[in-house]
C-alpha cells in the first residue's frame, strides 16, 4: 500500500515542484483537468494589463507595428516548436484546432492531388471527424472521408489515400500512437500524415521533424495553459514549405497583406496557414504563458507525468478495488499520454461529488472519468489525497445525491 | 470659412458628447481610425480582471458552465443583433471577418444549389476577395468566382448566380450600396445576397431583417470597440435558420457538441456559424464593449457621423485647397458610411507627419488618406483641429522628411 509519507517523499524531490508557485490556483482545489482548460501562469495578469493599457489603449492601431502584434503568431509558434520537435519556421499560432484540421487536411490533399481518400479512426475527438464530414459534404465527392477502427487502419492505408488525420494521445483513453511507425506506414503507401496533438502538446516530448511528419496541428489551452479559447498551432514540415495551398486563405495568408491587391498570392511561409486578423489579446496569453516552458526539461516532465499517472493507477488498485472502476488507459508507459481514465456507470455523479469536494476531474460521455496530471502544477500528494477523497465519496455513496445526477451543458 | 467657435459650439450641443469619457484615450491624440482598430471603452478593464482572476484562476473549467463561456457568443450576438437591424437568434460572434464570409458565401451556395457563381466586386476589401479565391480554387471548377464593376454588377446577376458578396461601405472609398434595393435585385434574380458590414456596423443604422438579407458578417474591433482582433458576427436571415450548412463544421457548429458523438448534426440555430472552442477572453472584451450601446439612438450617431465628415470635407475646401488632395468620398450624406478619404501623392507621408503630431489617421495603398470618425468619442473641435495641423504639416512641408516615408509593415 503507497502511503502519505511515501508521496511527501517524491514531491521533496521532484526537480519541477518550484513550479507550482508560478500559477494561480484556487485554495483547496486539486485540479486535475489542466488537459481540458491548463490552469493561470501568474504573469499573464501583468501581461494583460500591458496589452490593455499600454499597446491597445494608447498605442491605438500604431500597436500591429510598435507593439509587433503583426508578428506575434509567428512568435508564438516559435515557443512552441520546441515543444513539439520542430524548426522554429514551421510553426504559426492561429485560430481554433477545429479550423487547423479543416486547414492540414485540405492542404494534404491539395499537395497529395490525385488520391481523394481521407482516414481516420472512430471515436476520434468529435471535432476532428466533424471538420472531415464538412470537408467532405462540400467536395461533392471529390473527397471521401474513410473511417476504419484502429485495428484495420494500416491496412486500410492504400494508393487512394491523400492523407491520415489521427490523434497522437486520444482524448478519452490517453493511448499514444507510435508517431514515427505510424507516419512511416503512411509514406510508405504514399500517404500524408497528419496529426492532432491536442493531447500531448506540453505533456509528451514530440519530435515532429524527426518523424517526418507532414502536418500537425494542438491546442492552446490545455498542456499550454494560453486561456480558456487560446489560439491553437498549425504545423508545415520544412520540405512542404512554400508549396502549401489551404482554401482558407485569407488577408493574413497572404504574401503582403498590406499591398491591398485584390490577387491572392499565398505567403511562402508558415504565415500560409493564418487567415483573418489574428485575436492579439488570446495571442497576447498565450504569448506569455509559453515563457513558463524555457527552463523546463521535456524529458523530466514525460517522467514525472508517467510516475504521476502510475500513482493514480496504483493508489486505485490499492484503495478502490471493487467500487465497479474499469481501468481504461493503457498501463505501459510508452503507450499514454498524460491523463487516465476510469468507466464507472455513475461516473458524471462521481464526478460532480469529486468537484463538491475540490477534486476538479473531468467526464465524457458515457461513462468516462478522466484525471489529467500536469506536471507543472500537479504534485504525488495531490494525486494521494484525490484517490482518498474518491474513497471517501465511494465508500460513503455520496455522490448518490440529486444535486450530483442533474446534467449542466458542459463538464 | 469654418470657425474653431462654431465647432466648438457643436460639441456644446452634441447629446453623445458625454460618451467619450467613457473610453480611455491617451491625452494629446485625435483618433480618426476608429474604423481600423476602435479605441478602448473603460470598462473592458474591469471585466478582463473578472475573467482572469475569477473566471480563469478561480472557476477554472468550471467556468464554461457557472461564467457562461460556453454562451457567450450568442451573448454578444444578441447585443450586436439591434445595431443592425436583427433579431436576436440570427446573430452569433464567431471567429474573424474573412472566415465568415468563407461560410456565409459558402452556406449560402449550398442553399442555392445548382446555381455556381459568385458575384462580387474589384477592390471589394481584400480578405473577401481571397476567401472567395480560396472556396473557388478548393472547388475545382464546381463554383466559379465573377468579379464585375460596381457599374456592370447588376447586369451581371443571371440565373447562374447562386449569391452575390458585397461590403456595403466600401475600405476606402466610404461608398455606402443601398442595401434594400441591392438585396431585391439579388433576389430577383435567385440569388441570394451576402453583405460584409465590417465598415457599416456600429457607425451607419443598419435593417438587415427588413432588406431581407440573407447573410451578413462584420467586424468586432472597428466601431465596436472589441479590441485588436476582437471576434467578428455572422448574420442568417431567420427564414434560413435551420436550413443552413456550412462546411466548416466544428463541435461548437453540433447540435449537442458535450455528448461526443461521432456523427455531426448541425446546430437548427446560428450556433451553426461556430466551429471551434469560442476564444473566450476576446469575446468577454466583446461583450464589454457592447455594453456602451444600450442607450445610443443610432439615428442621433449617424447625423452626428454625417456632420463630422460634412465638417471635414468642408474645413478641407477652407484650408487646404491647392495642396493636392482629391476627395474620393461621395459628398452625398445618403451613399457614404463614417469614414472620410482623400488621395494624395505623398500620402504616406502625410499620414506619418499627422501621426507624429497625434493626428492618427491611416494610409492605403496607393495613395489614399483615411479618417474615420467614431461618433462616441470624436467630437467637432477634434475635426478642426486635426484639419488645422494637416493645413500646418503642409504648408511648412514638414511631411517630406526620411523618417515619414520610409513605410513599415502595417499602417
Amino acid at each position: 500500500m503507497i502511503t502519505l509519507e511515501e508521496c511527501r517523499k517524491c514531491d521533496q524531490s521532484d526537480s519541477l515542484a518550484s513550479k507550482k508557485a508560478l500559477f494561480n490556483l484556487p485554495e483547496g482545489v486539486i485540479y486535475l483537468d489542466g488537459n481540458s482548460l491548463g490552469a493561470q501562469p501568474k504573469s499573464v495578469v501583468p501581461r494583460m494589463q500591458t496589452v490593455l493599457s499600454q499597446e491597445w489603449a494608447t498605442g491605438l492601431v500604431k500597436s500591429w507595428n510598435d507593439a509587433n502584434w503583426v508578428t506575434l503568431p509567428l512568435t508564438v509558434g516559435q515557443k512552441i516548436a520546441p515543444l513539439i520537435g520542430a524548426v522554429p519556421e514551421s510553426v504559426i499560432a492561429t485560430d481554433s484546432t477545429s479550423l487547423n484540421v479543416f486547414k492540414c487536411v485540405a492542404a494534404a490533399c491539395a499537395l497529395n492531388k490525385g488520391r481523394r481518400k481521407i482516414l481516420s479512426e472512430p471515436g476520434n475527438f468529435p471535432t476532428d471527424l466533424y471538420m472531415l464530414d464538412g470537408l467532405e459534404a462540400f467536395m461533392q465527392g471529390d473527397l471521401e472521408v474513410v473511417i476504419k477502427p484502429r485495428e484495420e487502419l494500416l491496412d486500410a492505408i492504400d494508393e487512394e489515400t491523400a492523407c491520415v488525420l489521427l490523434t497522437h494521445v486520444h482524448y478519452i483513453s490517453a493511448e499514444m500512437w507510435d508517431m514515427k511507425a505510424m507516419t512511416a506506414a503512411a509514406h510508405e503507401k504514399g500517404a500524408l500524415m497528419v496529426w492532432d496533438l491536442s493531447h500531448s502538446t506540453g505533456a509528451v516530448p514530440l519530435s515532429l521533424d524527426d518523424c517526418e511528419v507532414d502536418f500537425a496541428l494542438g491546442c492552446g489551452y490545455k498542456y499550454l495553459n494560453g486561456g480558456p479559447g487560446a489560439p491553437a498551432f498549425a504545423y508545415i514540415n520544412k520540405r512542404h514549405l512554400g508549396s502549401v495551398k489551404q482554401p482558407l486563405s485569407g488577408w493574413f495568408s497572404h504574401k503582403r497583406p498590406f499591398d491591398f491587391v485584390d490577387d491572392f498570392e499565398g505567403a511562402p511561409d508558415i504565415r500560409v496557414m493564418q487567415v483573418g486578423t489574428p485575436v492579439v489579446s488570446a495571442m497576447a496569453l498565450l504569448d506569455e504563458a509559453l515563457s513558463l516552458w524555457e527552463d523546463v526539461d521535456l524529458k523530466t516532465l514525460r517522467e514525472k507525468s508517467l510516475d504521476l499517472t502510475d500513482l493514480f493507477s496504483r493508489l486505485m488498485d490499492d484503495q478502490l478495488t471493487g467500487y465497479g472502476f474499469t481501468a481504461v488507459t493503457p498501463r505501459n508507459r510508452s503507450t499514454r499520454g498524460s491523463h487516465i481514465t476510469y468507466r464507472h456507470p455513475d461516473g458524471y455523479a462521481i464526478i460532480q461529488a469529486l468537484i463538491d469536494r475540490g477534486v476538479i476531474g473531468d467526464f465524457r460521455a458515457p461513462d468516462h472519468l478522466r484525471f489529467g496530471v500536469t506536471p507543472l502544477y500537479v504534485g504525488y500528494e495531490d494525486i494521494y489525497q484525490a484517490v482518498m477523497i474518491l474513497k471517501d465519496i465511494m465508500s460513503t455513496q455520496s455522490y448518490k445525491q440529486d444535486k450530483y445526477t442533474v446534467k449542466n451543458a458542459v463538464t
